[in-house]
């Protein structure tokens, strides 16, 4: 919080608000402040930091945040307000994508005068960026819980499972491994689902012959970790071993192009270009990858409009993909740190063509 | 769509708009699109609807939509200003609490002269808040999976195991049973852990004599369910009997008070006033209920700052609670449906005292 404190003058503000609401996370609250309920604001003057929460989160509070001064409310709007009035903050930086209009509705007609000041995406992007070796730490721990599920998880049957039966294997063995649960809607997309980039496993069978994508990753202590397969059901077709060889070229040349100070747009082009000569550059949707860290998507963004360049301590994800429309899908997904070293894949499994049963 | 459509003059707009990002999602939208990507903007205006998303959608938003345009863009906000430029809209109606102040800003900055109307509250939570057949059908699935899952998990023995195990063998009963996947971090709250109202299952192991709160549900076809029991490991205590009673009282009280036409703050302080009286008012934190559906906290909100009253159709916790620093917790949650007939109960565990091994 004090770094924050120090550079209330450089946003020319007098206050900073965080706010997290059920339904509106800021993840920049819990990692400033280590608070992990769903409904708080945290109000950073240049002088003292206050939570303000309400009475199912009493104990938690006090057990998760130091150095703060807790309030405990029953209308946490009109305490905000309270509080900035009380302090004559009268410019209030916020982030603004993680705000509602509402809340900002709300606050400027209870404080007249008041003056919001959207913080820079890059500063509030920024933040959190580069990783601590503690972090390091929690997300190599879920990389490797995951990778190890999902290893384990195709070492049985898949063909006549259902893709759900798959994705419930797979969350069980998360769980056994330590993880607090799923980083996201584990994704099981068999045959034409795999042209679903994002095919949440359904009660689709799965069945010989098929491409099944594999999209995986678990959370541990509160960091995500992110990784993508793909297998075939038995045999795989020529047209399957060239698109997954597309996929797979792209991947370890972008791999071998990872270095501190190289372009996140200059890496996306490396898997673009790639694809593209290899004559299915149409059917790459998506960016090249994202940041992943207490949240599954977040800065840096590897796209043909992401920003910056990359520097140690980053963690992110390559996984190129090729998805066509009534015949199936390949993505391969490595998590990625940047260490001091070069980078360092942290997820486990292989990237070729996995045949299952 | 078309009821929405033909209402815009209600509301004094030209447009409406429902956002949903990864960070902010509009339940509404899919409710009312039955889209379930994570990136889509949906533009109501008097003759047509228009969803907007992005190529990880194009196969999935025709699938899952009828009777829309669809359009596959890049850049979500451009794509949105140029419709409504087009269209002449001018007053645009949306849901402040589910909208960014950037996007606000960006749209505002986009389009000169551009009016923003907050929908009303009134409106947009009366939109989901009674139920049809269908939604009861897939709410009463949830109800029963998660229902079945927890008895089968309490028949093992609880005690040395870690509160995360509880929860990890509970959301794999929940996939086997058909479910998605949870509908909210499981908790497991064993001893002094009991008295955090939202105490996430941890690594702390389960002990004889204490008392274990269970808060748990699993989601079937986008609904949820939600239900509290409270178990005791062993003989429990006189004291631990007298919290059980004070919260078991005020849950009956409640259910039999429910009926059509009653105020959500009457019964909110029917079982306040019955937990006073028996000596622990002060311990109760939190209000008594909330409606369920396509979320897990969605109107009517059974408070003391409740408006409205029950009304057939709705669906919603009733979840009284005593919560003791260091020493423990007791919460009771059943989940109701109101029908024409009365309420019905659609969780299906008992509310005693459970004893475990």
């Amino acid at each position: 919080m004090f770094q924050i404190q120090s550079k209330l003058d450089r946003f020319g503000v007098d206050a900073i608000l965080f706010n997290s609401s059920e339904v509106l996370v800021s993840t920049n609250l819990r990692y400033l402040t280590g608070f992990t309920g769903s409904d708080a604001s945290v109000i950073v003057t240049p002088t003292e930091s206050i939570l303000i929460t309400d009475g199912r989160y009493k104990t938690q509070a006090k057990e998760e945040t130091s150095g703060m001064r807790i309030r405990i409310v029953r209308n946490r709007v009109e305490a905000v307000a309270r509080t900035l009035r009380s302090r004559r903050s009268s410019r209030l930086g916020l982030e603004a994508s993680r705000v509602s209009h509402e809340l900002v509705a709300q606050l400027t007609k209870k404080i007249p005068g008041l003056k919001i000041v959207p913080l820079s995406r890059d500063f509030l992007e920024n933040l959190r960026i580069r990783k601590t070796p503690e972090e390091i730490e929690k997300i190599k721990k879920a990389a490797v819980i995951a990778s190890n599920a999902c290893r384990e998880t195709l070492r049985s049957r898949l063909e006549g499972k259902r893709e759900s039966d798959i994705a419930a294997d797979l969350e069980l063995l998360f769980r056994r491994g330590g993880a607090e649960g799923i980083a996201f809607p584990t994704i099981i997309a068999s045959g034409p689902r795999g042209a679903l980039p994002h095919g949440m496993a359904s009660d689709k069978v799965i069945k010989s012959g098929e491409l099944v994508v594999v999209d995986f990753g678990c959370r541990f202590e509160g960091y995500s970790s992110d990784e993508t397969v793909t297998c075939v059901v038995g045999r795989s077709s020529e047209e399957q071993k060239r698109i997954h060889k597309a996929v797979y070229d792209a991947h370890m040349k972008v791999l071998d192009a990872t270095k501190e100070g190289i372009g996140v747009r200059e890496l996306d082009k490396i898997a673009r270009q790639s694809i593209d000569q290899d004559g299915y550059g149409k059917y790459f949707l998506h960016g090249l990858g994202h940041g992943v860290g207490l949240e599954t998507h977040e800065a840096p963004y590897l796209s043909p409009r992401g920003r910056g360049v990359l520097q140690e301590g980053m963690v992110f994800t390559v996984e190129p993909g090729i998805y066509i429309e009534d015949y199936g899908g390949v993505r391969l997904e490595s998590l990625v740190y940047l260490s001091g070293s070069g980078p360092e894949v942290l997820s486990e499994m292989p990237k070729n063509l996995i045949s299952v049963n």
